[in-house]
């Protein structure tokens, strides 16, 4: 028996539109992302991959790419899971600063080093900023001392790991189909742990958005094929040759 | 303690604009759809009555609604549940079929029946219908003698209420804030219950579509205003007109 898992970064959100660092900051899909995740669930429906449960993270642009992805291949209806473990990495101070500029200001090394770079964060978000999220009611059940106010890589890896062993496993190990619909970062942390990449090649990947990355995964949870399969592999290459040049003006 | 729940009707769909009956099959909503079922959003931010808990049926209208409502008064992110016992009556050989000329057809007394009598379903749909849900997964879970081919008002409540008992109403005790976003007569089967409304009065009752219905509950789950209050009171006394209303040229 083989186990089925889809990943699927969220479509195009107005702050990726803007090219600003977004992280927690709680925006909505722009028309371009509604397209993405459309499309993504039209993918679904083409290739007969047809999720059985969601799991998504708590933001906005997520949920809704889940939600049109999984309307437009007629399966709006299957449970579904939320968890804070599923964010997008908390960008720390650059939420809501513009990359090209980032990049500007602070040269390409330290803005790499932030951007990619496996444990180094950037700089701690100031709680009373407009950009923090440290009384939002959703994240209540986050002990104050465990709640971020900045993550690299690793940290994200160390959250949502906990998520994928206790709540998409063993939906997995029941045989659903599991559809994960979640961010650029949280879903590098997910591929790496699958395809053991290790801690300095990780820079190098990128997921583009709104198109299905599908794993075949045996019952040691290692995946059939390195990688996974976009479902459309096409606009897959063509999606991280973008992410890969964000900040570029 | 008081228990707070907030039912809503999904907003103008598809098949409400062209007057037909609509049942278990699954359309979308109406563009005035859309704007209802944000409106309704709009209210429970404005009077504070924000969920904290989201049930639906399995039907794409009902589940739309909650999203954009919840979407626009910042809780797209609270866990959900779902259950076709929260689906609109199954309209039997009536789904599909126009009102008006149901009326016509049948005259008022058998038309009336139909809609409101409390125990008279209408007739059997064919298994082969294009409009039967006899074949589809989301359905898998009912054992195949208890998946409705028709339903009467008695029929929901008794379908309605062991979801009630076993997942809403433990989450009222728990202190949420509870959306149960759904059907005109799966609602009108849960106010009957709520309010106990005789299996006569309950013909008279018309729930609008889109206006939050807010009620508090005492330990004993009793309303402690029979009949709730509307979160705008205007619009549901007219919406209430229209719903009474249908079937007429």
């Amino acid at each position: 028996m083989t186990y089925k898992l889809i990943l699927l970064r969220h479509g195009e959100s107005e702050w990726n539109s803007l090219n600003l660092f977004t992280g927690w900051v709680d925006v909505d899909l722009t028309e371009k992302g509604v397209a993405e995740a459309k499309r993504g669930g039209e993918l679904l429906a083409e290739q007969d991959l047809l999720p059985d449960k969601l799991h998504t993270s708590l933001l906005r642009r997520a949920i809704h790419t889940a939600y049109l992805a999984l309307d437009n291949c007629d399966r709006h209806w299957i449970p579904v899971e939320r968890s804070w473990r599923l964010n997008e990495r908390h960008y720390g101070a650059l939420q809501g600063l513009n990359k090209a500029d980032t990049l500007e200001k602070y040269g390409q090394t330290q803005f790499m080093q932030w951007r990619r770079s496996y444990d180094v964060p950037p700089p701690l978000l100031d709680e009373d900023s407009k950009y923090s999220q440290f009384n939002d009611v959703r994240y209540a059940d986050i002990p104050a001392d465990e709640r971020p106010r900045t993550e690299c890589l690793k940290d994200v890896v160390a959250r949502m790991l906990p998520y994928w062993e206790s709540a998409i496993k063993p939906d997995l190990v029941a045989g659903k189909t599991v559809l994960v619909a979640a961010h650029g970062n949280s879903l590098r942390a997910l591929v790496k742990h699958l395809d053991e990449i290790s801690d300095e090649d990780i820079a190098a990947l990128n997921i583009p958005t709104g198109i299905p990355l599908y794993y075949e995964l045996d019952d040691d949870f290692q995946p059939l094929v390195r990688g996974g399969r976009y479902l459309d592999p096409e606009a897959a290459e063509a999606g991280q040759k973008a992410v890969a040049n964000q900040g570029k003006k």
